[in-house]
């Protein structure tokens, strides 16, 4: 099968023939029919983050099963599946307590003793995240997939995959935003689109969308932003404090800085909650005004949106199908695996939108 | 009536013949029977928190109702009750979403044009705190008291006005300490006994106590920590790991230092909940590791335990006469109001239990 392969840092990807290994016991074989471009795929070719090399790079796809492993009941031939990165054990204390995002993910890690799951004529190709997307097939880990109903069209649901799931969940399951209640979200790319269609679909009453670049401002507020606020323009604590007297109940960052983590809890209102959903890089110190939580502020990470995603993936597909979700409005292009590069450049030059890659079938 | 005036900073309190006002219509004026001696108190006398002079000093206390305002029909001569600093509106966004400890307390607080509600011919006595108690009788706001069941001795109920319901409700209330989860309490002063008794009667697995006093954490012992760190002799955040391998499910610092907030973030384990309860001084700004909130490890803070004080405190009383809340082992003694300034000096050289004034009757 063809897959984009890295192979150096700083190097453009190559598509290659490769090889998958036959299912384990508890390992499924998807057909790839789309597969998201995402920052997160990024970070390795520049090196910002270290991954062993080569790799076949993607982790939000949607496909259908080929071939399921002896032990598998969850899924067969056929089936409609979006994969996940937030693959779970479905045993340890965070997964029976009802946070499988956090999960030690023990036993569902590759085993060192395990051939390598893809391979080139007898070298390892390391399976990026546990997926490998950017490829004509995947081979996972039954925990690294959730069903999807047979109706929702997989460009869309490859979406669910990452960002989408990690905006709305974190609405829905890190805050668990209310009825009428005030939201900021820091950062309009896709996970911080996400977060305000979450805030819109709770029923948050005024959603204030925080943005250095007018063009986000705008998707934002086609997303259902009531109120655009642009950090190049001002302090946009102040400005947030100005629009919603004494602060937001609830805060998003989807960035990942230090400064604007610090601006999601300043932005709070007394007994307000700041969830940081952005990837905060190692040795980043973030300050808070100690004095503040006299008030009974809050902050609190969120990962991947504490995501459920056997549970969350299905109710998101019935959200998008019933028209309260909007996907269609975050894809800006179909490519072929063979203009992964060009693809990787417009994300580099801001390209706010999700470019999605179809497989031919 | 008599009272213990505090005329300026650094000076000791004087005994003083001074006069309450007249009921309003939503007062109630309290014969005082016990108040205890609290850290907060020496505050005012030591410059380090700022309050009006001169006062009279004294907020935590239990009495008996001697006289209602014309609107009041909560209480009426004779209950028992337990004033609480924790003044609350009952109609604001906060008391309406189960969150009094934190409401703006827009009608509550006296109005400007209000005579002193306490005085010396002529000359304004300012209420500490709403309060006041350190004096023969107490005139506040019908929503800064409690009734108490009449068989809960007012000594012990004194208590439950202040440190006790801070540390218990940080368990209950803020945190939502479960049954067998792992729980740090940093500082074993008065509320960080009550949070360790609160962590005991949650059900909590193992509760480590750290302070650096050894008399302080054999205290805590009998209070029921099941393990103690003693944090002059190492890294406590390193001594608890070792003791709780990954980190604990739930952090409480009870001092109110950077340092020991921080540490409190630094202990927890994935998912964990760091919950601050001591006051951290204007300007000093808490640190904490950026990476760690993709474990969703949280970091809040408490307002005198979240408290809904008139359901809480009858509620204590209850534990306390169940024989499941320790109340007499946290009285070190008894005193009468002559002898305050003799309590002061103790609790400034390290007296870790309550001093409780009991007024002639």
């Amino acid at each position: 099968m063809k897959a984009a392969v890295l192979r150096a840092i700083g190097q453009p990807l190559q598509i290659e023939e490769v090889q998958l290994d036959r299912p384990g016991p508890r390992e499924v074989r998807i057909r790839t029919v789309a597969a998201g471009v995402c920052h997160s795929d990024i970070h390795p070719q520049e090196g910002t983050q270290k991954f062993p090399l080569p790799t076949v790079l993607g982790h939000e796809s949607a496909g259908i099963v080929e071939e399921v492993g002896t032990a598998v009941d969850y899924v067969k031939p056929g089936d409609a599946v979006v994969t996940c990165l937030s693959v779970f054990c479905g045993y340890c204390e965070y997964c029976l307590t009802g946070r499988p995002a956090i999960c030690r993910k023990v036993e569902t890690r590759r085993r060192r003793d395990q051939p390598p799951r893809i391979s080139q004529n007898g070298e390892t190709m390391h399976q990026f995240l546990d997926l490998s997307s950017f490829a004509e097939e995947l081979l996972v880990h039954e925990h690294a997939l959730v069903k999807i109903r047979e109706d929702m069209p997989l460009d869309k649901a490859a979406l669910l995959g990452c960002g989408v799931t990690t905006g709305l969940g974190s609405v829905f399951n890190t805050a668990g935003v209310e009825p009428g209640t005030t939201v900021a979200v820091i950062g309009c790319g896709g996970v911080g689109l996400a977060t305000i269609q979450g805030a819109v679909i709770a029923g948050a009453g005024r959603i204030v969308a925080i943005d250095r670049i007018p063009s986000k401002l705008e998707l934002a507020k086609a997303m259902g932003a009531t109120d655009l606020v642009n950090a190049a323009e001002g302090d946009p604590v102040r400005q947030v404090r100005d629009l919603i007297r004494g602060g937001v109940h609830y805060s998003f960052e989807a960035i990942g800085l230090k400064e604007t983590v610090e601006q999601a809890f300043d932005m709070l209102g007394r007994g307000g909650v700041a969830t940081i959903i952005g990837l905060i890089p190692m040795g980043v110190r973030v300050e808070i005004d100690g004095e503040q939580l006299v008030y009974e502020k809050k902050l609190q990470g969120s990962n991947m949106g504490s995501n459920r995603f056997r549970i969350d993936l299905p109710r998101y597909a019935d959200l998008y199908l019933a028209g309260k979700l909007k996907l269609d409005e975050l894809i800006s292009r179909e490519i072929a695996l063979e203009q992964i590069n060009d693809a990787f450049d417009a994300l580099r030059q801001g390209e706010v939108a999700r470019q999605i890659i179809r497989f031919k079938q």
